[in-house]
């Protein structure tokens, strides 16, 4: 990974040529749609669904939002998750640091901490790089994605489920080895790698869009209007903010809006939290089931976030709302995407604002909305526990 | 449905015609691979695995085929099943049959017996020409399939789990409403459609293969080899045998050699026994948790897979391979497919007779195979009793 002297700069064309850079090593995941779910986002929310939420007093009149859902699969891609793209990008960026390969880079290797995606993702890219990865987890993390880690080669450490804590193991791990710190979102070559995955919705959508439009056909469920051409938004998970600043600045200039998405269960919504209040929260110590988001947003994706103002608003949903949409998601898609990946469709599906939101800015064309799948590592038995 | 005398003959180029027929409903699935369960399948099975199954005694010298999937994603087809393909094709056949439409067919409708996905294709088939679909189903049916057939608009009766049960409750509904008979599998028409689902599989392999192929890379676990341009077999699932016997008509002349898989728990393998037997068996009474795969061979996809010899053999697995397999196969490719529909993967993975005979048919060059992933149909609290 670049020191950040010398990183690219955050912009669109940063992210097209993170794009070139990663290419031969992480999947070109597909596109999909859902007429189902469409339907269902299109179908204005029953007064006695409403009844018992935030939104009860909206009961009598409920958002009628038109919603086109084009969906990017990464739990199709390579580890189960996006977080390939990035860490491939930093290590990428590495090899061509000066000095890096002269002064024993490769041998004393990477290290990281990560709940989980982001150690497997550096794992294996480490490995196809022939260099050693050093990965701190929490104890508490999934049983399947420890065992995925080691199972790309990674020598394991862990620590207490807190940021701090794992920052101090990792200091420690970096301090031994000499291995050099890829953190899991707060960097440039990070956030221009996970903006790889909204560039290619771009792309992928607008392809599926101009092809539905051109049926002409009068359900605005399933048919864009004949005019539509592109995305009107993309709306990604964030945690700490590495996939959804990469996929905002994979938007800039383009006119397609960047909203995100959050669990609000004991607090996880810190990041929606920090737009309210006009800073960012640095603490946030959360169980929510979408356990990938956890971790609270980072300094460089909230500047490109929030200060530069390209994702214009965050929305959450509750625990319920996360199962409810996960069940509808391998029931009626037959993907199994984990619960963190699932919380941007639970947004479109389920919080009043946001539907409103849409509703008054798309009319009756309604919006095709590209939304990031984000990783699909759950493990059966937590599926289990889940459901049971 | 067409009458019997004039339905098309059994042969390849129907089952071309009939994917021409319903081109426009049914959706062309994608066909995906996985190099982790190539790898998996590619690496001969442990003694200590092998303890305690059928194939104790070759602990010593499994068997060491090299295999390459490619698997049909009908879990992603409208209704998510193949079964549609034969739905579809029936009633356009049946729209074509002379004097159906002057001797009001349209106002009469269509009638069938299905333990679940073959009454949601009829229904939804049915609606989408307009006619009026009367379902009897087993009322011991998954609950999910139930209430989406009746969502397709299906009147809906309930009778008891065998099959001389549901015929009976049909037999008398078509007595009172005049609607025509469309069986499950036992009908040209059906096996003709379900067919189609090997003739993409056939084309879009070969695609897939020739293009891997050309990267002309050592590990035979990803890589063909660089003369290979299409599949060396196929396998699917075998009940009622209109998929089976469908795929067999789609390889037919091309040299793809044809295999099934059964449950054998209570003897639902009767197709293999049959086999064995050299006559058809037409009674099985068995609660496997494929709970598509209950049903006995019909007489006309008996007659193309044994009679004709287009299915070279039958192979089985136990109730545990199964699950083991539907848990990798969801946590591997995220993607979620009904236990019916990956027997096939499992016999590949677990039976030690058919993987004996692919390294010795195969030998290091491996075998390019296509998998028939037949439904995704499973409801979450399936899933959780299942793994519970």
């Amino acid at each position: 990974m670049a020191d950040l002297s010398t990183c690219a700069p955050l912009t669109r064309a940063s992210v097209v040529a993170a794009a070139d850079l990663i290419r031969d090593h992480v999947h070109l995941t597909p596109v999909v749609s859902n007429s189902t779910i469409n339907k269902l986002a299109s179908t204005p929310r029953t007064a006695e669904d409403l009844a018992g939420t935030e939104w009860a007093d909206r009961a009598s009149s409920p958002a009628k939002p038109v919603l086109r859902f084009w969906f990017k699969c990464e739990n199709l891609q390579r580890i189960g998750a996006f977080k390939v793209r990035g860490a491939f990008h930093a290590i990428e960026k590495l090899k061509q640091e000066p000095g890096w390969k002269e002064n024993g880079g490769p041998a004393k290797g990477v290290a990281t901490h990560s709940s989980g995606n982001h150690a497997q993702a550096l794992a294996l890219a480490a490995r196809e790089s022939g260099i050693p990865a050093h990965v701190v987890m929490p104890s508490i993390a999934p049983a399947a994605k420890i065992a995925a880690t080691k199972g790309y080669g990674a020598t394991v450490y862990f620590s207490g489920p807190t940021a701090p804590e794992r920052e101090a193991m990792a200091n420690d791990v970096i301090a031994r080895t000499g291995a050099r710190l890829v953190p899991p979102y707060d960097h440039p070559d990070i956030m221009l790698g996970q903006g790889t995955a909204g560039l290619e919705l771009q792309t992928q959508a607008a392809e599926l869009i101009a092809s539905a439009a051109a049926r002409g056909a009068a359900d605005r469920t399933v048919y864009p209007p004949a005019h539509k051409a592109r995305l009107d938004a993309m709306m990604a998970p964030v945690s700490g903010g590495g996939l959804l600043s990469g996929v905002a600045l994979s938007a800039d200039g383009t006119g397609i809006k960047v909203f995100g998405a959050e669990p609000s269960f004991q607090g996880a919504d810190e990041t929606r939290r920090s737009y309210l209040k006009g800073s960012r929260i640095t603490e946030v110590s959360s169980l929510t089931i979408a356990d990938g988001l956890r971790a609270p947003v980072g300094e460089l994706p909230w500047g490109v976030m929030y200060t530069r103002g390209l994702v214009k608003q965050i929305y959450a949903v509750t625990e319920g709302e996360i199962k409810k949409t996960l069940k509808l998601v391998l029931e009626r898609m037959k993907l199994v995407v984990e619960p963190s990946g699932v919380v941007p469709l639970a947004v479109a599906l389920w919080n009043e604002d946001f539907r409103a939101m849409v509703e008054k800015e798309a009319g009756s064309e309604g919006w095709d909305l590209g939304l990031v799948f984000s990783g699909g590592n759950i493990a059966v038995d937590a599926l289990v526990k889940l459901y049971s």
